[in-house]
């Protein structure tokens, strides 16, 4: 087996995830876990970090980079925010490094937008892009990175000219456990991308984002009228969300963009679909071989072999 | 004093109000309480209406009319819907006698909109309807009634003709304690409508409604790169639901219709002050004064002196 290089780590609120990495730049050890930011500033980032690497048996003095959460003000340490328009190139020289540490950790910035009337941050998106911008090359990318706070960010030349939040992976989430529509939906299992509900509710809320919260309602008024199932339920939901964020990243898109969705799992799926059903097609990237690349094109220009 | 005519109750889902009108039309007894729906079904609708009654020296065989949430499938019992296209004359016609009490009870029912596209169940604010409409006179009235579920309705010549209800005031309340955006905004005291952060949402998500979910967001970032204030945040919050809210409901809203705000206390100041920002001038009636003339409306009908 080839010697360790360096360890990867994408820290995000509510994951953990590192992978260890040998000089060949192959994937030599990988670890998964709960253990976020939320769970890191109760035990301490140092103490999980290190537990995660002796699993794997990494070598003391193996340098780390680390990319999303920990850099938060009040996680491990501040690592601050790249201003936007912010170049892809800048990010890593922009890493700070951890101070007191028995090896060099270096944290990655996040990207923030400082306008007035749209101010905005990423954290652990902004490696994303790092790694995905080798794919796409030049021009105009309006690229989608799904989650609880979903971003789609406007790529022109490797340098990100402005981004926009929303909230739609929360918002789904508290609305189906603490609002009445959580009744609509008790027990509901997994839908797909297929699911007729959810693309309806795609293309309704897309063509008419003024009524979202009207739509949303229906959710509760079709289970009324209409005995709509648990699962058509949960799927109108989760679509007026969609699509509604989908509206507003294409009302502020610069015309002529292509389209790329960096996304794993059941969440790339659901997206490609909903897309589709705009008849967008985009270019897709898996968020986790995107967020490794990002942090590999760090790492080699940190510590060159 | 004048003798007790009828009680007049409004059944909300958190709420319980009744009134005792004199033969003169005057009322000459109150109690409010927070035994709405959700306590009646645990306690007893019954046992809760008789203390109530109790409490003001009401005489055994006094007549009851009630609204709202009392007639409800599950709640005491149900009292059905009028579908829509509905006159509002047509409301007590289709009002349900409480079976087994040892005096005469009536609840009203409530306007259901069976459209596939566009279902919709409402409970109470067609009382406060039937209250409004004598003020309203004939034409076309688009009739704002905020709430937890804010209904807009159309209103011609005195008939229902469709409605849309707009989850607002549930997602301030289930964003506002349960998302992110509850920590930008603790301790937060109450604001008014001349609130600016208040009024330049409202402005925003009016003009933008696709970026809603985005704009939620901003309350996020607004926090950590503009230092927003707990207040900011609250205002900001609100202002982009209720926008969005009047984006969508000028959205459908036929040409030409005159705009009426039914409402009480500072909900009535928050909606004015939002819809004036938008330079709509609505007329203003007082939500409480509407539900006790249209229960008083129903009451004469049923019960004439």
């Amino acid at each position: 087996m080839t010697a360790a290089s360096y360890a990867a780590v994408d820290w995000g609120t509510t994951s953990f995830r590192l992978w260890l990495v040998g000089e060949n730049g192959d994937v030599i050890g990988e670890r998964r876990s709960g253990e976020g930011m939320t769970t890191a500033v109760k035990h301490g980032f140092s103490t999980i970090l290190e537990t995660h690497l002796a699993a794997l048996a990494a070598p003391a003095h193996l340098p780390v980079i680390v990319c999303g959460m920990a850099g938060a003000r009040q996680a491990w340490m501040e690592a601050g925010y790249l201003d936007t328009p912010a170049p892809l190139s800048g990010i890593v020289g922009a890493a700070v490094t951890v101070a007191d540490a028995n090896r060099d950790i270096r944290i990655l910035p996040g990207l923030a937008q400082r306008s007035e009337q749209h101010p905005d941050v990423m954290r652990g998106e902004e490696t994303q892009l790092l790694g995905a911008a080798g794919s796409l090359g030049n021009g105009n990318h309006l690229v989608c990175m799904p989650g609880t706070h979903s971003k789609w960010v406007r790529l022109t030349g490797g340098v990100v000219e402005g981004f926009s939040t929303y909230m739609t992976g929360e918002l789904f989430d508290v609305i189906s456990k603490h609002s009445i529509l959580a009744q609509a939906m008790v027990d509901a299992g997994a839908f797909g991308g297929e699911n007729k509900s959810f693309l309806d509710a795609v293309a309704h809320a897309a063509r008419n984002p003024a009524m979202a919260t009207n739509q949303l309602f229906t959710v509760r008024s079709g289970q009324l009228l209409h005995a709509l199932s648990a699962l058509d339920a949960k799927a109108r939901l989760s679509g007026t969300l969609i699509g509604l964020e989908i509206a507003g990243a294409l009302s502020s898109a610069r015309a002529g963009s292509s389209v790329c969705l960096v996304a794993s799992g059941p969440l790339a799926a659901l997206y490609q679909s909903a897309l589709s059903t705009l008849d967008l097609k985009p270019t897709i990237i898996d968020a986790d071989d995107a967020v490794r690349r990002g942090l590999a094109a760090a790492a080699r220009s940190l510590w060159p072999a």
